[in-house]
């Protein structure tokens, strides 16, 4: 793999800024924690646990970087040793299932209807990622990725229509002063999901290859975690906050 | 580059001290949050997430700086691996907008002056700190770094210039017995500020090269992150802690 220096940096200064907003979104979350009633503390919990996930993965996907290349007079070689993909994979593994109660936690629904949302979406979720991971570690920009994509898709086209329509009618349920924000959550969820896949097909879009592939697909997947987790835990914050507020 | 051992010694010890501030400043805010009402808690946690992300870069920093040159036997030479400039950037993208946002709470505006100020003033600081970035990593005191430094100036007035006013037109609603401290922070707000683009373009005005340019800038810009986080960081906790007591 051939990396410019420009390239090179620009990944390591991406996971960089990912270490540094994980880790202030977990803390921003956990300190807030006194804020919201005992009735919405675990989904502010959980929201803090996502961060605080992607941030340990962040630090072992920076460390991973910093021992794949070394960049000496402007120059990068690769060391031989691989830059390990499966971190991303373990991290998505782990938090999409906590996203999901997240906001399951969040809409209120009966106590029997979100084990059996929480079992079905967490099941198409650990699907989605064990599709899409044969399809990121082959390395190529080629049928393999392709193929593995594309059956990643189903499983990825159920979740967010379930959690759309979902979405759609906990609105309706709920008082009007939180519709807004629920609102706001809907599309970002479906907007920041979204965009992994299409970072993910991007190579053979704009036909990439190599160095500029790699480049694409680390901060592209950069940019769609801080929104999924940082941006969108931000709102389920602040839904929390006001739900508790009106139910005092 | 080349640097003599004290200029080396002296950019080191700085990041040093940087850190060793930033990190104590966190737990102080942090610590002190049982000190304010629920209505400011979240501008004390806002404060500790700037000073807590300011540690975190001035820890890379600190490492990068170790990676770029070897000092043995008060020799110093460089070691081909580059300082790493944008993790200060990174840093400011970052803080600057929280700093903002710390601001705006303790204001205690309307919910919609608060949403238009902090989009509005957010969007300006971001264009601020990306313009100023090419001029940075561009190395050279040239005509680069004057005409990306000159465009930064543009959004750095229009912010510096509405939170001036802005303040003031706050102080005046406020209770007197915080009047003193807003204006205080209106103060250290405006110079610690200022102190950036002054840092940026002394090289010029002092005509300094290579070493002597990259201290000055290096310390420089830690003693304004200095004042600009911690010390405004103070003031803002100390308003929040006489705003709880005079609302109990
Ligand atoms: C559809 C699809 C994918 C979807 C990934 C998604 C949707 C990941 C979401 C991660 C989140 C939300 C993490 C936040 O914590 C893959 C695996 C890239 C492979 C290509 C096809
Ligand atoms: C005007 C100007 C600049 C201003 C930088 C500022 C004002 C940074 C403020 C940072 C703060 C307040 C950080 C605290 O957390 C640059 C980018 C140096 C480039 C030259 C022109």
């Amino acid at each position: 793999m051939e990396l410019t220096f420009g390239q090179y940096e620009l990944v390591y200064n991406a996971f960089s800024l990912g270490i540094a907003a994980f880790l202030a979104a977990t803390l921003f979350f956990w300190l807030g924690l006194s804020q919201v009633s005992d009735k919405y503390k675990m989904a502010v919990v959980v929201t803090g646990l996502v961060t605080f996930i992607a941030g340990y993965h962040y630090l072992r996907m920076f460390d991973s970087w910093g021992d794949a290349y070394t960049a000496v007079d402007g120059v990068v070689t690769s060391t031989g040793v691989a830059f390990n993909v499966a971190y991303r994979y373990v991290d998505w593994f782990l938090t999409v299932p906590l996203l999901l109660i997240e906001l399951i936690l969040v809409m209120s629904l009966t106590r029997s209807e979100t084990v059996r949302k929480a079992i079905l979406l967490g099941g198409a979720a650990a699907l989605m990622i064990a599709l899409g991971y044969p399809g990121e570690v082959s390395g190529g920009i080629d049928s393999t990725r392709l193929l593995w994509g594309a059956l990643s898709m189903i499983p990825f086209l159920y979740i967010v229509y379930t959690l759309f329509i979902g979405l759609s009618e906990s609105i309706a349920r709920q008082h009007e002063n939180v519709r807004g924000l629920l609102n706001t959550a809907r599309w970002i969820l479906v907007l920041s999901w979204s965009f992994y896949p299409v970072v993910y097909f991007a190579p053979f879009v704009m036909s990439l290859d190599g160095g500029q592939a790699q480049t694409v697909i680390e901060v592209g997947y950069t940019v769609a975690d801080l929104v999924a987790k940082v941006v969108f835990g931000v709102i389920i914050f602040m839904i929390a906050v006001r739900k508790s507020q009106n139910e005092k």
